[in-house]
């Protein structure tokens, strides 16, 4: 609901619909997202091991989803989660207020009473999978454009609706499309929403380095955050979960990682690798790179102003570096060059086969006539159904309740897919959060991104006539700002409830400027959904079928934050000529430290300095394959012992979105050693340590 | 002295050195910066006009260059000066207070006594021009890297000394490098540093319509400032000048612009502008968006900091818009093959002549290796020498007096070009200006962009090891801020006054911090001129002397912010398939207006409606080739008479970088029918009026 869910949710929106198909070229050690249903068996017999249908389940149900777009995995029975600080920004700003600031002090429940209840977080636990590919293909077969959405969204709703049953705040179900439409899955989820705080450490140890740092190695990041899942008021019971080991991994151990890959495009044509090099990422790091200044220049106000946008300053910082690295990529010659041959060999051997030419041959072309439109709406498109022009959380708030309102009189079979009953429990959870809002901040967002709109579009864009008929874009969003209820979750709450005559009939501003944005937004996400993302998606589902008939099955999924199984060994790198070692140690940490932020100790680990081993592992590097939503992700050892906690890539790893590179792509992880270490001796949380370790 | 200049100091720095050679195709009608010594004579004869020298030297003498980046004429035989609003902004902000704000209101002296002087303002008229080419070949010749590049400072400071005499408060003599070096030239410039504001209006009627116009048409910008220059208190005495014609120009007209274009790229090689569109503008993109969100978020705080930042957003905004076009020029595949295809052409053809080829051919290889040099220092460069990392006033005034302190210790021929003795009396004029500074702001921009610095050189970086070795970039901005005494220009001036040994000594904390910045920045400016300049500028020049002797000297040397002669017609274009109408009206102007700013008009043009016709015209276009720099250029017609006001180009002109399209580009200009009656029935400055048009 807040401006970073906005954020990702944008993004999602950017990539979700540029999916395309599989490489030519052979896999690398390491390399690979792999569904449950299709494990690298060969590659992982190389090193001895063969996973049992045992293991895998078991790796599967111990492995967790959090919706904000992170990974996680339960290590105890009693419901505990393990993820990263990062993936929980959301709760600890939610609960925090002037005077209790859960960002800039650890903390740590000792007692079960004690742990807190984040306002909004879903914490899902696959526990179904079902192959659905051919419900779906008879469903969409022959259909295209606005035929083909409403037709892929009718089967999928259809499925959803009768996997859920009428517990929709227990199970969500989705159709998931893997292959790029090659395979459709039924994946059935238990939902936790009652997900309550039991440890963080202070952002500045979660964090410790900075920006400088991030997606830097070596590194000495405490990225950890613990949390419990409740049923019906007591700890959930949860059989499958990884005990944590307090040695960690030995450098060159096999390992693995289980989590939810967010989204890459190692796929795509290269007429959508180039849009994406031009216009889409230079334009998306304009967007950043600007609201990286109105935060600085926000925060410069004072230290609660700090506070306030202290969780969106380090997502946007997050993202541009990401974001630069991928645009880095795109623009390494070379690599492109071999994308391109890639896609020349994989369309002269259809082309080579009449059968085969004259079903999937013109699929690339249809594609990049679908690129072209996309580039030509692209400015309304970001600016009014991506919400760029109206970056607020008041705008969030009210724009939910209005296209709410709107999409909850269609039928279910109709509605976009963020509104459909599968999505609204987690959707009225954020709507409801009881997580403070600021008007101050939002005033001063609102302002500058209607102000880029109007800018953008110009003075004889429809909307901009309409929204800015008699007052200039910063004034019509003070107003709003100022003028609005919605703060009052008590007032949202019998907004969304009263549904569409209320919401046409309220004079609150801000609803009433959402009401003027929706017919904007839904001409242009209808439009958007169906002249691009569906040429798009039905045409990469004909790539990969032309794949699937060449190659066979014995390769893996693009990411779409499901359940992934990677597989690597802990290892370092040979950068420029230097080898760069897999640890990073407790003496390594207190060497990089300085006297400010953000490579400050806190006092904490100041204080615990000699009772930690200079020795202890901190950090560590391997050769799988993770990306953007493996955030939390545990590693393991093939015993299911937690050894580490995937939070970060390294540099050449941010290639990742389109290609693997075994001699450089590098996954960052905590070593478990230091997780245990410090929460008995940095946090003095024994029977923490306690419930971690036990049956390990 | 304030970030405005130095922001444009960091363009001309990365543009300056990224000089290259001529095109291969033919001339467009209209296309062309023609110098002096060379005006497209066979182009004019198909209009039927042939220049005399009496009307070249008069049109030069009428002409003049703003220090600041601009470009003006003499307007009057008493020292008036026309030339754009938004060239004479540092000047309105130097003289802005609370309680006189400038740039929100229009600004008329009726009376010489209330002719207000510029803090800082520089006008320019070029008197002589003598061809140095032998002079300075002889003197580099054979010289490469560091050698070079103090063999050509060691000849253009003889050579300027020689000219300027003692008198270089009065002189201003600069070798300008036409054709890259094909040719040298010794322009003498007559300077007027006492300038005195007469006119202008409010920035609301002078940029009207804001950001969404800027670089579009139809237009409706009254983009003018009047000046009056003088000499020992008295008006300047100025035969030369152009009448203002209360007709304007008509439409198919030939008319000629004569002013300073700033840079262009239209001869650099493939290898120079692949590094423009990946990565120096979408780098420089982000800087200026990033600065984009800051100045909004601080104008957010209230009226008195939106005024204080008004004038660098206005910068800003423009800049982004511009760069941002030329990215998308850049990215044109089709555009940028013919340019591939141009420099293939010349390549074989000197690659057939074994004397052409041994003398010349490796040249593209040459540039394209410094290219590499270049990206790979680009980033402390920008940080450090483009001083990206340290936006701030007061940063600018200290490292103003550090830098110039230690310059002035060298001979003058070993000195960077900006520390010369030609280029003190202007230099000294801004460091003294009794413009406000505000420490605020300084503090907001310096915590931000001493940030980045950080985020991106990293911890280990020797600069940041040193600057934030104990204190975090944000603490050492603000107490570098809040500690200075440079707001003081007493201060400022003792100290350049008493030179190194009193810099060296001195603890005020802002001359701290830019002492200690010094090393690294003569480290990396002598590094970039040494390596990238120094390579770039000789093989650019091997690259002219090619082209001279396949191709001879018909053809018009790149932008150098020099004085140039353009010839054009007024006429509009065709846009997607739509006929653009070559004049605006005054009826246009009060239909576009809306209640609120940028669209508002003010309470004069609102009082005066019934006195203008609705039929005169407001702007035109014509197809005269201009870039930056020729803001404020006067539109003459063949009689000498002034029918226009140049102060942008359209949205294809921003191409105009690299390359000239006489289908689209156009050059958009205020009519001097409306600048006449204006001043009459807006600004009631019939004195005004009288003198603008005596003579005509």
């Amino acid at each position: 609901m807040n401006k970073l869910t906005a954020f990702l949710t944008a993004t999602a929106f950017l990539t979700a619909s540029l999916l395309a198909l599989l490489p030519a070229s052979a896999t690398f050690a390491g390399e690979g997202f792999w569904p449950p249903s299709n494990l690298p068996v060969a590659q992982l017999q190389h090193f001895g091991f063969t996973p049992s249908q045992q293991w895998t389940d078991h790796v599967q149900l111990a492995s967790v989803r959090l919706a904000g777009g992170c990974s996680g995995s339960f290590v105890s029975a009693d419901g505990l989660v393990l993820s990263n600080h990062h993936c929980v920004v959301d709760c600890l700003e939610g609960l925090s207020s002037p005077t209790r600031n859960l960002m800039a002090h650890f903390f740590y429940a000792a007692k079960r009473q004690e742990e807190l209840k984040c306002p909004a977080m879903e914490v899902e636990q696959l526990v179904q999978t079902t192959n659905v590919t051919d419900t779906v293909d008879r469903a969409t077969d022959n259909q295209s454009g606005a035929a083909y959405t409403a037709a892929r969204r009718a089967v999928g709703s259809r499925l959803e609706t009768q996997c859920a049953g009428a517990q929709s705040a227990q199970w969500r179900c989705e159709v998931v499309s893997l292959y790029h439409g090659g395979q459709y899955w039924l994946y059935k989820y238990r939902r936790y929403q009652d997900v309550r705080l039991v440890f963080v450490p202070s952002q500045a140890t979660s964090f410790f380095g900075g920006y400088p740092d991030n997606f830097n190695y070596p590194r000495y990041d405490y990225d950890v955050s613990i949390v419990r899942v409740y049923v019906d008021g007591k700890p959930a019971r949860t059989p499958d979960y990884f005990p944590v080991s307090a040695q960690g991994p030995a450098a060159g151990e096999l390992v693995f990682s289980s989590g939810n890959p967010g989204a890459t495009e190692r796929n795509d044509t290269i007429a959508q690798l180039e849009a994406l090099r031009y216009p889409i990422l230079p334009d998306e790091l304009q967007y950043l790179t600007h609201y990286e200044g109105l935060l600085q220049a926000f925060s410069a106000r004072s230290e609660s102003d700090a506070r306030i946008a202290q969780g969106d300053l380090f997502f946007v910082d997050n993202s541009i570096k990401g974001l630069d690295g991928e645009l880095q990529a795109l623009n390494d010659q070379q690599q492109f060059s071999r994308k391109q041959a890639d896609e020349a060999q994989l369309r002269a051997k259809i082309d080579a086969d009449p059968v085969l030419r004259s079903q999937y041959g013109d699929a690339w072309d249809r594609i990049a006539e679908a690129e072209k439109v996309r580039l030509a709406m692209s400015l309304p498109v970001q600016m009014i159904v991506g919400q760029e022009g109206f970056s607020a959380q008041l705008f969030d708030i009210a724009f939910t309740i209005v296209l709410g309102a709107h999409e909850r009189t269609l039928p279910d079979t109709q509605r976009f897919d963020d509104y459909r009953a599968a999505s609204l429990p987690l959707l009225e959870e954020q709507l409801f959060s009881p997580a403070p809002v600021y008007p101050d901040y939002d005033a001063v967002r609102l302002r500058s991104s209607m102000t880029t709109l109007g800018n953008l579009m110009g003075w004889d864009a429809p909307i901009c006539q309409q929204l800015f008929a008699t007052a200039s874009p910063e004034e019509v969003a003070e107003r709003a700002v100022r003028g609005t209820r919605l703060a009052d979750v008590g007032v949202r709450r019998s907004l969304w409830t009263a549904g569409e005559a209320a919401v046409a009939a309220s004079r609150d501003p801000m609803i009433v400027l959402a009401r003027e944005v929706l017919p904007y937004y839904l001409m242009y996400r209808r439009m958007y959904e169906d002249e691009v993302t569906s040429p798009i998606e039905a045409n990469t589902t004909r790539i990969a079928r032309a794949r699937f008939a060449l190659f066979g099955t014995s390769i893996y999924p693009d990411a779409t934050f499901t359940e992934r199984l990677s597989y690597g060994v802990v290892s370092g790198w040979l950068e420029a000529g230097k080898q760069v070692a897999p640890f990073t140690t407790v003496a390594g940490l207190y060497e990089h430290a300085r006297d400010y932020a953000p490579v400050a100790l806190s006092e904490a680990w100041l204080a615990a300095r000699s009772q930690l081993n200079p020795a202890t592992p901190v950090n560590f590097v391997t050769t799988n394959d993770i990306v953007g939503g493996n955030s939390g992700s545990p590693v393991i050892d093939r015993d299911g012992r937690l050894v580490g906690l995937m939070f970060d890539g390294n540099l050449p790893s941010l290639g990742g979105a389109f290609w693997y590179d075994g001699a450089l792509n590098r996954a960052v992880a905590v070593d478990s050693a230091i997780i245990l270490a410090a929460l008995e001796h940095v946090y003095h949380a024994d029977p923490l340590v306690k419930e971690l370790t036990a049956g390990g």
